[in-house]
């Protein structure tokens, strides 16, 4: 018996005014994920706790069954990871943003007007030649997608326990890196990303690429903004704990970073972006080849949670639809007799407020041996009458592994 | 106000082609479970936790109210408790199997062609005449049923952190026992287990009852298997938690055990066997007479679980009948003003894969004030739409107790 796990990225939502008072999910046209939760088994989940608004990286490492409460460190070491970066356990790393600032060091463009990929490339090859004062520290700097980078921090006595430079909003300055607890580790670690941060503006303000940006119009990329301070979560992986071989089909860093912490084969499909006009049908063709060889393959779409933030309700309600024919062509080439497919959401993310929210997730469950109930329509209401009741996320996982035989009986 | 818990061992199960897709509990008839789930309320609970397995001794724990994760210490001591041995809190325990190994120490048989108890008897009083080498460590072993066997080392300095020496299959060595930790107690359990082994087959080998055994045609009961080594559980009795009388009133000597540790009266009931055959109306009446003075009784009826294991489909529906009928018995003779009667299984045992799994166990509670709830039928489906909801195994002891008015407020 294999499994499959899909995750629509935020693709729960509140019920709009727009749609009627319904959500994106339930005026979306969507056969095959009807034909899903009414043979199979429905319920939703609380991913972290009731009212709770996961983070990406948090309500992943949920959906793999982890207790993200306990060991959840920071969202750094996923992105680098995710990225490619061999993270070790004494590293810290951080999420990063090229940005635009004025002489005053006040934040005038957060994405530094989502620079291109070549002009971040050129920006982030100048910063490598920096020299850090602390002799037994060193840094990787590299650019991943647009204004997104991430930065490791490399050497001994190192924390993550240190504040965000990131103001998180324009009009307010770079906010000074502290530490937030008493160690000397955590000074020292402030004292040389403050250095950084110092000694990356004076090379970026300076550079050719910037000028150029300037004489185009466009904002230069000034300065880094570093946030989400993050070490390697201590974590058994998958395989270790059912005996599983699992792989992740995800384009977004952060995703790729949590599946591959948790031991989890990493697959580069072709057109996959992470964005709305993501290949659905490569993505579900390679999720359905990899069932061949792994007995748990998760199959991650970025796109509703995209058009969530930007509140495009008609694009959300349109990304639903392509998600579910990714869905059919999946439940056509899967062996179903020996598969259970299951569809969630690692979040609500309102089209409303633009942010993830606490609300709990729809989930169905299709396999040979699930005890099928009543629902007859996926979506947030319907589901919450289902026959898995109300779970928790970190739930999710063991009940899959358990059809698969794979979780070990607790007592004699 | 009284309660009365009544347990089918792996009632529950899944979905079954050979039924139509439906559960044994679906097909067979019923009425009295139905009455009792149409009068009372209903929901499925997690013995353990969503998709965890739960063993039938850490199942009747949670089942009692104690959160087996944090109390269980191995099912040794359950089984020779429940053969009615008075467990020390230093002694560590064992459930042994007489077996059969050829010269080289393979398992050719795991239950020695289930021997009966006349020959096990005899063999088991030729082993109490040996002698351990370590001056100040005493065992005790006691044949049960047929192959079945306890071991209780007694002494200081033992340790429950060692390996079992059962295979668990047949076609391979018996293993050496090994220390699980680094204590100089592990190791020294250790090794008198291996020694005792060693001298348990030297007698073994050479004892008449063998060589009868033989001669029939019969395979030699020449080894001692060993396996879940436990020690008491540090629980506090339920008239100590609750100031309730309690009653357990079952066959298994697993189940007495954990029963008995939980300061439970246990009942003799004739003709209770804890197999297909067992006298079912012999122990509805013992449970309805056990409730005239105590508070709370547990009855178990171990006979689904076995035909579950057994694979056997028709014969767990047949005893899900017979249950029926013995519930019938007790709602006639019961008095249901003063009554709450309560039905669940402790765990799912599916009939395809012989196994205790992790899928929830359907629960249907009637008395006095229950809210009663829509949910006409007993059976694992319409119970998850019951107006309990989705519970822990936990929780029950808890909600039952609450009903006789026994469990404390919690703050002013």
């Amino acid at each position: 018996m294999k499994a499959l796990l899909i995750i629509g990225d935020g693709m729960a939502d509140r019920p709009l005014k727009e749609l009627g008072w319904k959500t994106p999910l339930e005026v979306a046209r969507k056969p095959s994920m009807n034909h899903l939760a009414s043979v199979g088994v429905c319920g939703i989940m609380d991913i972290i706790a009731p009212g709770v608004p996961p983070g990406s990286d948090t309500a992943t490492l949920a959906l793999l069954g982890y207790d993200a409460f306990h060991v959840y460190s920071g969202r750094g070491a996923f992105e680098a990871l995710g990225w490619g970066i061999k993270v070790l356990d004494s590293d810290v790393c951080f999420r990063c943003n090229f940005a635009t600032i004025d002489e005053n060091f006040m934040v005038l463009d957060r994405r530094a007007g989502r620079i291109a990929d070549a002009d971040a490339a050129k920006l982030a090859e100048s910063l490598k030649a920096i020299k850090i004062s602390a002799p037994l520290v060193k840094f990787l700097f590299a650019n991943t997608v647009q204004h997104r980078a991430v930065l490791v921090l490399r050497g001994s006595k190192l924390s993550s326990a240190i504040s965000d430079s990131d103001p998180g909003t324009v009009g307010e300055k770079v906010l000074e890196i502290k530490p937030l607890d008493e160690s000397v580790e955590a000074k020292f670690t402030a004292g040389i990303l403050n250095e950084l941060t110092q000694k990356f503006h004076e090379i970026l303000k300076e550079h050719p690429v910037n000028k150029e940006r300037v004489a185009r119009g466009q904002p230069p990329a000034n300065i880094i903004l570093l946030r989400g301070a993050g070490t390697l979560p201590k974590i058994k992986p998958i395989g270790e704990i059912y005996g599983v071989d699992a792989t992740c089909v995800a384009a977004t860093s952060l995703i790729r970073g949590v599946c591959k912490t948790a031991g989890m084969h990493l697959l580069d499909v072709e057109g996959a972006t992470g964005t709305a006009q993501t290949n659905y049908m490569a993505k579900a063709k390679a999720a359905v080849k990899a069932l061949e060889k792994s007995d748990f393959v998760l199959l991650h779409v970025k796109a509703p949670d995209v058009a969530s933030h930007d509140g495009n309700i008609k694009q959300k309600v349109e990304v639903i639809e392509k998600i579910d024919r990714m869905l059919a062509y999946i439940l056509n080439k899967a062996d179903l007799g020996e598969t259970y497919v299951t569809l969630t959401a690692d979040h609500t993310t309102s089209c409303v407020t633009g942010n993830h929210e606490g609300d709990p997730v729809p989930l169905a469950i299709m396999g040979p041996y699930v005890r099928g109930d009543d629902v007859e329509e996926f979506g947030e209401r319907t589901c919450a009458k289902g026959g898995l009741g109300r779970l928790k996320g970190k739930d999710l996982m063991p009940i899959l592994m358990n059809f698969l035989g794979k979780v070990k009986k607790f007592g004699a």
